[in-house]
C-alpha cells in the first residue's frame, strides 16, 4: 500500500517541467475563462445564485487535480448534475432561499461520501449497468428539460418552475403577450454569437464574449429600464468555511437524490476521462480511484460552499485540445476563478440572465442526440426502444424515475433474453468436421438417428424449463428412429445447481427412452458444476467429447447397445402440501 | 381455435371407461378422506373458521377437473397459500371476523383473475424466475412460520398471532406455566399417530384416524371440562352463492398479496403437475392453460365462499398412487366433501383444535428441507447462500418480502456474473487443432506473436468495459512481440449495440497499434448484429474464420504486412458538458 497510489499527482509532480507548464498554463487559462460564464449559468440551472457556480469551481478542482487519475479531466459544475440538484431539492425548499442553498451544499457532502465509499469498496463497476441507449435517451430528455427551464430567462417571462416539458411549453405559449422582446433579443444575440464563434473561430472563447457583449449592452443602453433582468450584486470574496448541518430527515430525503447524482455524475466523468486517456498513453484511468477522488472533491467542496460537481465533457475536451499535460492545468483554472472571486465579481452586476440562458441552451441542445436514435433504429431495434422508453420516461415521470426505468428495463431485457435463449439444431457442413445451425444454412447434413443441439446461453434456473421443453419438442419431431442426443455445450458458459438438476433429469428420462446422450465441448466452469453436483459420474466421462464430430464417430463405432437405465426413477417427495 | 383446447376434459370424457372409473373412485375417495381434516386445518392457518376449508374443497376441484391439463393434480386448500392469505389480510382485519372472511373470499377472486389473465396473455414463463434455492429457502421458512403458528393450539395457550418466529418462541416459553397439558397430550398423540401410521401403515388415512381419536377422546372423557379447546359448531349445508364486494381501497391493498399468491401457488401447482405428468405419457401439462384453469377455479370458488386454492403436493401424490386416471377422481373427492357438508358436520363438534394443529405440524415440518441446503453447500456455494438469504429474509422480514428478496437477488447474481464473465487465453492442444484455456491445462502451446482469447458470455453493455480492460491487460502482458489478436467468438451468444461499439473501438485501437485482429466461430445472432451495426465491412469478411486453427493458419500464410489504420480516429463529441 504505497501512498502514491492514493495521490496520483505524485506521479507527475517530481518530473514536472517547463514544457508541461506551458501546455498547462494555456489550457488552465482557457478553461478558467470558460468556467466563469458556465459556472454562473449552471448554478442558475441548479436554482442557486450565480456565485455558487464560481465557488464550485475552486477547491474541488484542486482536490481532483491531486487525487484523480486523469490528467486532463476538468472537474466543476456541469449541466446534468445541476439539473439533478434542482430536481432533487426543489421539492424540499424554494429555489434560492437559505435553506435551499444549505441543502445543495449538504447534497454535495452526501454525494461525496457515497462516491468515496463506492470507490473504497471498489464498486465502480456499478456504472457499467448504465447502458449506452439508456444514457443517450436520458441525456436527450434531460437536455430538453434543462433547455426549456431557461425559456423564462430567454423570454423575460415568469414560468412556474416545472420539470414537465409540455407544461413549460403551454405556459410559455399562453404568456406570449408578456414576452420582453429586448430580453429575447439579447438572449438570441448571445446564442447566435456563441454558435457563430464555435463554428468559425474555434480559438475565441465565445461564451465569455457573449457575457461581455451582454454586460456592455445592458450597461451602455440602460436596458434595465426596459425590464431586462440582470444578475445584480455578486458578492466579492472567497467562499467561507462552513460545516453542512443536517438531521435524520434531511438524510432520508437527500439520500436517493445523492445516490442518483453519485452514479450519473461518475458515469459522465469516467466516460470522458477514459475517452481522453485513450489519446494519452502515459497514464491509466482507474475507476475506483476516480470515485474516491470525485468523492473527496465533493466533500472538500461542500466544506467551502460548493454544490455537487463532476468531470464534464466540453471543458475536458477544451482542456485537452488547449494542451493540458497534468492536473496543474486545473489548478491554474481554479486560481483564475479565485482571482475572479477576489476582484472581478462587481463586473457581473449588469450581466443579463438571458445571456446565461443562452450559454446553457447552446450547451445542452447539442446533447440532444437524434443521430444515435436513428442509428439504433437500423442497428438494434431493442436498443432503440430502450432509448425511447428512457427518453419518454424521463420527460413524463421525472429525472431519477426515467433513468431508473431505463436501468431496470435494460437489465430485465437481458434476463428475459437469457431465459429464452437462441437454441439450434446442428447439421454437418458437408465434407468438414464442422456442425452449424440447420435453421440458418441449407446444405447441412442431418441424420434421422442423431439429434445434435446447441444451447446458446448459460443453463440456469430461469431457462431450464425452456431447455427441457425445446429438447422434448425436438425429440418428438425426430420420431422413432432417433438413437442419440448430442448436446453441444460450446456456448454454455455456466451452469447453476438448477441447471445440473435439469440435466440430470434429462439424462434419466433419455436413458429410460433408450436414447444415448453425449456432451461435447464442455467448458471448465460447467465441468466444475457437474463435478460438485455429482453429475459427472452419472453421465460418465466416456460420454463427453471435445467436439461434435468425435461424439458422432464414437456413436457410429459402437454396436449401438441399448443402455440400461442407470439411475433411480424420479420419485415425488410426498411429505405434505 | 378449437373449444377442446380450452376444455382438456373433452379429451378423456368421450373415451371414459370402467377401468378408469375404478382407479378414479379409489383415488377420489382416498383424497376426499384426506381433504376433510386437511381442509379444516389449513383454513385454521388462514385464520378462517374450519368450514371454509371444506367450502374450498368443492367447486374449485370440479372446475379444475374440467379445465386443467393435469389428470392427477389435486386442487384445494394448501398450507403455503393459507399462510400467505393470513399474512396478507391479517393486516387488514381481525382473524375470523365477517370482514376478514369477506376479504379472504375477495382475495380468491383477485388471485383467480390475475392467474387467468397471466395465462390468457401467456405469461406462465414468469414462474421460471423463481429459482429452486429460492423456493427451497422460502418453503422451509414458511413451514417454520406455519408450524409455530400452531404452537398455541398444540399447547392450549394464547399467543398473539405473529409472523416472527422468535417472538412466537419467546412468548411460548414465557407462558410455560399456562400450558394445558391435556391439550398438549392430545396434540402430541395426534402427531405420533399420524407419523406412526405414515411410516408403518401407508394405506391407512392417518389424519382422519387422528381426527376420530381426538373427537372420541374429548367426547368420551369430557375433556372440554379440562379446558381443551374444540372446533365447536360447524354449520351444516353447502356454501351459498355470494358476490364478493369491494372498493378501490380493497383492490389496492389486496393486489400485492394476490400477485404473490398467484405466482407462488402456480409455481407449487405446476411443479407437482409436471412431476406427475412425467410418469404418464398420455397427456401434456400446458403451463398457460394451467394458469387459466387455476384462475377459473379460484374465480368460481370465490362465488361460493372459497378462499384461494391451488394444486398441492401431498394430495396429488396420494391421488396418483391411489390410481387416479382422470379428473373424475377430483370430482369424486368434491362429491365426498359435499356429502360431508350436507350430513357429517355435526360430528366435528368435539374435534379438538390441537388435532388440527397436529395435522398441520406433521405436514409442514416435512417441508423443512435441510438436505437441500447441505447438498447446495457442496454443489453450488452461491445457490447455498441464496437459499439461506431467502430463508432468513422470509423469517426476519416477512413472507412476501422474503420471496421478493430471493427473486431479486438471484437475478442480480446472474446479471453480476455476466458482467464479469469467465474469460480465457487459449493455447493449442499439442498435435491437434483444438485450443483450450491455458489457465486450466498445463501442456498447451502458446506463441509470443499470437494472443488468442475466448470471452464466455454475451457481449453487452454491462460487460464491455470488463472485456476491453481484460484484453488490454492481456495485450500488455504479451509485450512487443505480439502480432495478432484472435478473438474466439464460440461462446458469445449475443451482442447488443454497445457490444458492437466496443468491438469497433477495439478494432480501431488494435489497427493503430499494428495488431491484426481475427474473429473465429462467430454465431448467427452475433453476425446479424455486426451486419446491422455496419461493423462487418470494417472488420472484413476475410478476417473471420470458422475455427481458431484456420485463423492461425491464415495468419502464418500471410507475409505479415502492417495494415494501415482503416478508420477515422476516435474523436470526442465536444458539444457541451
Amino acid at each position: 500500500m504505497k501512498i502514491a497510489k492514493f495521490i496520483p499527482a505524485l506521479d507527475w509532480m517530481p518530473k514536472y517541467n517547463g514544457t508541461q507548464l506551458k501546455g498547462d498554463l494555456s489550457a488552465g487559462l482557457t478553461v478558467g475563462v470558460m468556467l466563469i460564464p458556465q459556472g454562473m449559468a449552471y448554478a442558475m440551472i441548479a436554482g442557486l445564485p450565480p456565485i455558487y457556480g464560481l465557488y464550485a469551481s475552486t477547491i474541488p478542482l484542486i482536490i481532483y487535480a491531486l487525487l484523480g487519475t486523469s490528467r486532463q479531466l476538468a472537474v466543476g459544475p456541469v449541466a446534468m448534475v445541476s439539473l439533478l440538484t434542482a430536481a432533487g431539492i426543489g421539492a424540499l425548499a424554494d429555489g434560492g432561499t437559505e435553506t435551499y442553498i444549505m441543502l445543495a451544499i449538504t447534497l454535495a457532502l452526501f454525494v461525496g461520501l457515497i462516491q468515496f465509499l463506492l470507490g473504497a469498496f471498489r464498486l465502480g463497476f456499478l456504472v457499467n449497468f448504465l447502458s449506452h441507449p439508456v444514457i443517450s435517451g436520458f441525456t436527450s430528455a434531460a437536455a430538453l428539460i434543462i433547455g426549456l427551464s431557461q425559456l423564462k430567462h430567454l423570454l423575460g417571462i415568469k414560468i412556474e418552475s416545472s420539470h414537465y416539458v409540455h407544461e413549460v411549453l403551454i405556459e410559455a405559449v399562453s404568456k406570449f403577450g408578456q414576452i420582453n422582446w429586448v430580453t429575447f433579443a439579447i438572449g438570441l444575440g448571445g446564442i447566435m454569437l456563441i454558435m457563430g464563434i464555435k463554428r468559425y473561430f474555434k480559438a475565441i472563447p465565445g461564451q465569455l464574449l457573449a457575457v461581455i457583449f451582454g454586460i456592455l449592452a445592458v450597461w451602455g443602453f440602460g436596458l434595465t429600464e426596459q425590464g431586462v433582468k440582470i444578475v445584480g450584486e455578486v458578492p466579492k470574496g472567497l467562499p467561507s468555511l462552513s460545516l453542512p448541518s443536517f438531521n435524520m430527515d434531511t438524510i432520508q430525503s437527500l439520500i436517493p437524490v445523492a445516490l442518483a447524482i453519485s452514479l450519473v455524475s461518475f458515469m459522465e466523468s469516467i466516460a470522458v476521462a477514459k475517452a481522453i486517456q485513450a489519446r494519452h498513453k502515459n497514464y491509466k484511468v482507474e475507476p475506483n480511484q476516480e470515485l474516491m477522488a470525485l468523492g473527496l472533491a465533493n466533500i472538500g467542496g461542500s466544506l467551502l460552499q460548493s454544490y455537487p460537481v463532476t468531470g464534464g465533457f466540453s471543458r475536458t475536451a477544451v482542456n485537452d485540445q488547449a494542451g493540458a499535460k497534468t492536473g496543474m492545468a486545473a489548478i491554474i483554472s481554479a486560481i483564475l476563478i479565485v482571482l475572479t472571486l477576489l476582484f472581478l465579481t462587481p463586473l457581473f452586476y449588469y450581466l443579463p440572465n438571458a445571456i446565461l440562458a443562452s450559454v446553457i441552451m447552446v450547451a445542452v441542445f447539442g446533447l440532444i442526440d437524434i443521430k444515435e436514435a436513428v442509428h439504433l433504429w437500423h442497428a438494434d431495434r431493442s436498443d432503440f426502444w430502450m432509448l425511447i422508453v428512457t427518453f419518454i420516461g424521463t420527460l413524463a415521470l421525472g429525472i431519477e424515475q426515467g433513468i431508473g426505468i431505463g436501468v431496470v428495463l435494460s437489465l430485465a431485457v437481458i434476463i428475459f433474453q437469457t431465459s429464452r435463449p437462441h437454441m439450434a439444431e446442428l447439421g454437418k457442413v458437408p465434407g468438414t468436421a464442422f456442425y452449424r445451425n440447420v435453421g440458418r444454412f441449407k446444405q447441412l447434413e442431418r441424420r434421422p438417428d442423431l439429434l445434435i443441439v446447441r444451447f446458446d446461453a448459460q443453463l440456469y434456473f430461469a431457462n431450464i424449463n425452456f431447455f427441457r421443453d425445446r429438447i422434448d419438442e425436438l425429440i418428438q419431431e425426430k420420431g422413432a428412429g432417433l438413437k442419440a442426443l448430442i448436446l453441444n455445450f460450446d456456448s454454455i458458459n455456466n451452469m447453476d445447481s438448477s441447471g445440473v438438476h435439469a440435466l440430470e433429469e434429462l439424462f434419466t428420462d433419455s436413458r429410460n427412452r433408450k436414447l444415448n446422450v453425449y456432451l461435447t465441448g464442455v467448458k471448465g466452469p460447467v465441468r466444475d458444476a457437474m463435478v460438485k453436483g455429482h453429475l459427472i459420474d452419472k453421465i460418465g466421462e466416456d460420454n463427453m467429447f471435445m467436439s461434435v464430430q468425435e461424439a458422432v464417430d464414437w456413436h457410429d463405432a459402437q454396436i449401438v447397445e441399448q443402455p440400461e437405465p442407470k439411475f433411480h426413477e424420479f420419485t415425488l417427495q410426498t411429505n405434505a402440501e
